[in-house]
């Protein structure tokens, strides 16, 4: 016995979705890389032994166009049929980018996909409008800073997020690095954190939003989101580099917590920091994070202590606005060693629409805390 | 109000955990980016900022060495306390190798974890003995094939599973594109596969076991876990990448599933595409499997689709089995493209307690599928 002759594939629509890789390979090469992608991605078997039909006809990726960008590089969109992923973003994530995330030279740039794919994901809860809502801060750029450094007891990043609250911050994140350490336990960091700000609120009349980082164990992420929502959490900090993309959906999905969500870059850094490979920073900072349903998302702008440069952070922007069916645009969030000079060029770049992050810099202007807000404040006012 | 001066800091043991990173870098700028290690992937704050104290004094990373490698390279021994990390695998990777993986030019080459940290994960619930004496294989090196391709309906790969038991293959596992798609659902797959896996087993008085893919959508994942358990599934596939680490960690942590964990390498290869960056194969294929449970790593052997150099799979077989407190060796299991004439090199490099995986190739050689195991077997066994 063998493989089944010409075996028919049920439940086949016709939809595809497609993806944009850039190929690093010559003209001799090129075509066999993409087709080396059609099979890796879908049956993962050697071209000659995929039975004729459905399989090879359908599920087996298709090149949908090959061309040179310059004297390395190749642009190639390939098309899936939408049953090789079923309703599942990790297995979406699988195909897009699964085994050939191995083999160097490989980078996707977008996706684009239909509207009966789309409508398996419920992407951003809120996204940009429905956020600012919430915040009462319906035109300008939202400021958030960072509760840090680690190693403070609970009480003394409550007193900083008081402080931060009063000087007229919208949003307050722990730092990504808060978890559940002996010195600053999760529950008690999130109840003196919260009342903190609530406390500001009712005497500023604002809705400063306190985010905790819900990053946690896989049995305990809900729960800790669950958790924040009741101790007044105002939305959430999530890294989905550790916890997955697909946990941060299921938050996002998740009706009793119904918090706008801030997705943090730490440790999948490693699909940027090579343009030959990895994914784009349109796709990866920008589509990605919606189909997972973040609401924003982190990532460090040029100038600051990271390397990406103003046309990758063009891109992200780009990514976070562009058409995606009902899928809502998000925030960038451009953070990573930014300071108060630096205003003028995120403006330039991000627009009003955009969460500026600012966190160590934030201590340095003064020592008094609740003025170097209200300076911040002032220079995204006037800019 | 500003930063509480010298704070002290609660609960912490003294005890430390290292890792090696290679920086590149030349002499002028690379005690800085070791510094900037020590800064970002803790208090993550300008170091004239950080409060003296406990914080500077503990919190902080510590270079323990900085030696030069070569005129490019230099390797650098950086240790945190172990409370940064509270007993969160997620925590744990934050700290690795959280920001700086968007930072060109770090790799993380090995970790060294004190007991006390150690304790804190089970690790593989099986590990090489313990898998070896389920399966009752107590010597020769186990052979693993993949149900493929993707677009075969549930009942067509369960022909394939039974073919392949019959043949006396030790492992049979869901190629990792199995998901849920409408052609060949989970549940019917898994139901059907395991039965005719059990039909081989009873005539071959052998203990085959089918190994379902249960990475799923991150409410999914345990469940069907239990459900392949309850089916008759003698280990698990899944794919951290997709998941994370933590969840594989979860799975093998869950003492009503007790099934071994075979661990894919899908999505995560940007760690490894580029030799500057990233996550060694040593760490990444090995060290970071044990600690998040995995009882087999594959890994695409050189020689095959994939570019891995045979010293890159040797650091890989010695990850796997390298001492690590209580955590077990693993099988290193080397596939992607394998042939049956890779069999005398992958001894070789693995030895004896690795699992050979061959999937595609396995249909190479004749079209009677149980004559083909049984010839590999044969190699296997003479070699």
């Amino acid at each position: 016995m063998t493989l089944p002759q010409r075996p028919r594939v049920t439940g086949l629509s016709g939809d595809r979705f497609r993806v944009l890789y850039t190929l690093i390979g010559d003209e001799s090469d090129v075509q066999a890389r993409a087709l080396d992608i059609c099979l890796e991605q879908t049956v993962e078997f050697p071209g000659d032994l995929v039975p004729d039909g459905d399989i090879r006809d359908h599920i087996v990726g298709q090149i949908d166009s090959l061309d040179r960008l310059d004297d390395r590089r190749y642009a190639a969109w390939i098309s899936y049929a939408v049953e090789t992923v079923g309703a599942e973003l990790t297995q979406f994530l699988n195909v897009v980018f699964g085994n050939i995330s191995i083999k160097p030279g490989i980078r996707v740039e977008q996706f684009d996909l239909p509207d009966s794919l789309l409508a398996q994901f419920k992407g951003p809860r809120f996204g940009v409008w429905d956020w600012r809502k919430l915040l009462n801060v319906p035109v300008r750029p939202l400021l958030c800073t960072a509760l840090k450094p680690m190693g403070l007891s609970a009480a003394e990043l409550a007193k900083l997020a008081g402080q931060f609250a009063l000087g007229g911050l919208d949003l307050i994140k722990d730092d990504h690095g808060l978890a559940n350490q002996p010195f600053a336990p999760f529950e008690e960091r999130v109840e003196r954190c919260a009342e903190a700000v609530a406390r500001a609120n009712a005497q500023t009349g604002l809705r400063c939003a306190y985010m905790p980082n819900i990053t946690a164990p896989a049995d305990q992420v809900l729960e800790r989101a669950r958790f924040a929502k009741q101790a007044g959490a105002g939305a959430l900090l999530i890294c989905p580099g550790l916890v997955s993309f697909d946990v941060m959906r299921q938050i996002a999905d998740s009706d009793d917590i119904d918090l706008p969500i801030m997705s943090h870059p730490s440790f999948y850094g490693s699909f940027v920091t090579h343009e030959d490979n990895g994914v784009s920073h349109y796709a990866l900072y920008g589509q990605l994070q919606r189909l997972a349903g973040a609401d924003a998302s982190i990532y460090p702008n040029f100038g600051g202590r990271f390397a990406f440069t103003r046309a990758q952070c063009e891109q992200i922007v780009a990514g976070c606005a562009v058409p995606m069916g009902q899928l809502k645009p998000i925030f960038p969030t451009p953070g990573g060693g930014m300071n108060m000079h630096s205003i003028p060029t995120i403006r330039e770049v991000c627009g009003q629409h955009a969460i500026y992050l600012i966190g160590g810099g934030l201590h340095r202007h003064s020592a008094d805390l609740v003025a170097n807000v209200q300076h911040f404040l002032n220079l995204v006012e006037t800019h």
